[in-house]
């Protein structure tokens, strides 16, 4: 049996990714490097570095690439309960072990690199930012939230509380967090009338 | 003329901070090393260890230490004109050249770093929500607010957004920005009545 180039060349890149998860995993981001990646996939570490030139691209490319499809948001017709549960789907993967500390980890890293700090925005949050546009432009039209918000700035309030959380106090991330989030965004911070 | 002990130290203590400052400024947070700093200020790298025990500390310190006088809350009796205000007064420090670059790798070594998070926090974040409640308090009792506000949440709400946008999209963190989030803070999500 013969296996094509394309294919291999894909199972090589599964390959890199497991280890680059594994070994992120077993020694935490900041020891994580590119040689002992190599190492673990059984490639040469120029194999590696031909496609992603930083670790910081290699993780990205790992993370996101198992968990893409996690992310589209449900449409019941009911945008507070789907929002509630895209947004705990979200953050039960990303803002809890074993993921939680490697995400942290990138998101830290993209203050240093803006290779990554791009490529985080390009592959993950834009998506997402459009994704959650669509859901929210549909809700909008049923009448289920305000006409006048602003949806440019829904996912900056939608995620800011959740990011502040994860990457400035430190606390965890809990549904019932997520659940006094999206409360205090629908009610608002006016009196109420 | 002599100079007591206290003085002394005091006076080594800012050379050490100001010259934190120059070189960050100089170099990037990134390139900034204690040697560095110790060599610009005229002092062993002992004397800097002994109370910092890390970069990313001694950074904390210097940054803070110049600016923590401006971080005080008006209270002008309109609640959105002084939230504005106090956020456009941190934005513009925070968020912008010089201090801009650095404020995101302090919080970027932060993700790195517990000491640092943990000294964020203590120094600069949880004081900033202490002065945040109070100030809304004032405004709630004076039915400013919606007396069903979170309190407790009401900082990540505020300021997640622009946290957001300064460590995620890295997009300009504009007084028109603020003014975006205050106002879909403020209106809520739910439709109008």
């Amino acid at each position: 049996m013969t296996t094509s180039h394309p294919d291999r060349a894909a199972a090589r890149t599964k390959t890199i990714m497991q280890a680059t998860l594994a070994l992120a995993q077993e020694v935490g981001y900041a020891k994580l490097s590119i040689e002992a990646v190599a190492a673990r996939a059984g490639v040469g570490k120029h194999t590696i570095y031909r496609r992603w030139p930083s670790k910081g691209l290699l993780f990205l490319d790992s993370l996101l690439s198992l968990n893409e499809p996690v992310f589209d948001y449900p449409d019941t017709g009911d945008i507070v309960a789907d929002l509630r549960r895209q947004i705990c789907t979200v953050v039960d993967l990303l803002a809890n072990p074993p993921w939680g500390p490697l995400y942290q980890a990138l998101v830290g890293e993209a203050q240093h690199d803006p290779a990554v700090a791009a490529g985080l925005n390009e592959r993950f949050i834009r998506p997402q930012t459009d994704k959650t546009i669509v859901r929210l432009r549909a809700a909008q039209e049923q009448g289920q939230v305000s006409s006048d918000m602003d949806l440019d700035l829904v996912m900056a309030t939608l995620s800011g509380p959740l990011y502040f959380r994860l990457l400035i106090t430190q606390e965890p991330l809990t549904h019932n967090y997520v659940d006094r989030v999206l409360e205090a965004l629908f009610a608002g911070m006016s009196p109420r009338l």
